[in-house]
């Protein structure tokens, strides 16, 4: 995945994750892609805990995924997200879970993400913070 | 939502499904819109345990979710599930989560299902049941 | 089960909390155990919402799960949950699981929890408010 | 802990685990401890995949869970698990769950296992695989 930016997360499939169809249930695939952006946010200096400094949600509004092929338990998996520029106050993320033996794909995905205050209102500008970020990460 | 063939669920929200923001995680309505695919199957003879006797999965291969408002601790909220025709061996449904006392409106989805035989091998065409499902209800 | 205060709540097996083995996932349970706790402050007028609203909490210190038959999908269950009476600043709840038809027990437990103010520090009085529904329900 | 057979699994506390109140959920516990058991398999060879391969179930029968500490965002911790020996078909585990940093406990569980075969019936002696496991790690 090209991007600007970006990173990537290995998981490891848990037992408890697994269907009673012996694949990862679609539901749980919501658990990796969370991970993946914690591990952009500790690679770029934008983990969680800065937006709770500042304040602000990041609430997700849209998440689509692609379920290209099962994931099974015993099975290790690469996740990479790439963040995708975005003039709105939003923040868009795209995501590839793939094999690191063979690089087969087994999922892709996009989330987007608005910015929220403490009441769950929607904030129209980006807040400063994320502006600032833009500008040192030179995608702004 | 119209639908030829439509169902709804009451869902009521667990405390643990809301996470530290105070509002339902967004990986937790997975399950809410499969109540509702359970609630469809339960309606109309399409269970989910059919399928298990056909010795046929059919899980989800597209997943699209938008997050409109945010339910909280305390709320009960409607799940509703439309049925969209589809020539192609595939099953679509629409989702909409609202309030019951208001019609708010918090969740719009939509899942794609395929079907696959045990081994998880794609079936070009809808199995015999399901073909005969649609003549029954008539929308074939 | 015998028990001063108690209360009941129907629950259905979810697709997604079963296992690869068949059978829910022993950690699904707690769910289970909440859903009967909520019922109960429901009917005695102890739910969560008030604990939230005198700024205390009530987590769970101790749990204890004998797993006896397994749940499948597709069944129904019981959740029956009894008050234990304690002098001390805890709220000890009895479990039992079994089926709505004729009785089969799948699972027992007991859950203990204390309270702690805003801060987690440890109450080692009961809340005011807890003692008035102690009186309140007679069995004080 | 002491015992003649341990492991330990590093965990990081994932968003979606973390409740309304700001700590891990109670019932989350049971991934970080199933996390354990499946770094103890993988280092003694005897992983969930062994017991497939041998037509066996090892569901959980007991747990208990002592929370002592809350866990929370952004922690990591250390999941401790020490296998106690016993004489009748079943397995055994003592967890602890620990700060890396200064040893402080958050969390102590054992956890029970008997032996089934695939219709779930119990098996009244231990597997000949697990004997055999058992000779060879001499604990026998």
């Amino acid at each position: 995945m090209k991007g600007m930016l970006s990173a990537e997360k290995e998981i490891e499939v848990r037992f408890s994750e697994v269907d009673m169809m012996g694949v990862v249930w679609h539901g749980a695939y919501a658990v990796y892609l969370e991970d993946a952006r914690e591990a952009f946010g500790a690679k770029y200096g934008l983990s969680y805990s800065r937006y709770i400094d500042e304040y602000v949600f990041a609430p997700i509004v849209d998440l689509q995924v692609q379920y290209k092929r099962p994931l099974r338990y015993g099975m290790k998996a690469l996740v990479r997200i790439a963040w995708r520029p975005s003039d709105a106050a939003k923040i868009v993320f795209d995501y590839e879970i793939v094999s690191p033996e063979d690089g087969t794909l087994f999922c892709k995905a996009t989330s987007v993400q608005v910015f929220m205050d403490r009441d769950y209102n929607l904030l129209w500008d980006s807040p400063a913070f994320y502006v600032a970020w833009k500008k040192q990460m030179g995608v702004l």
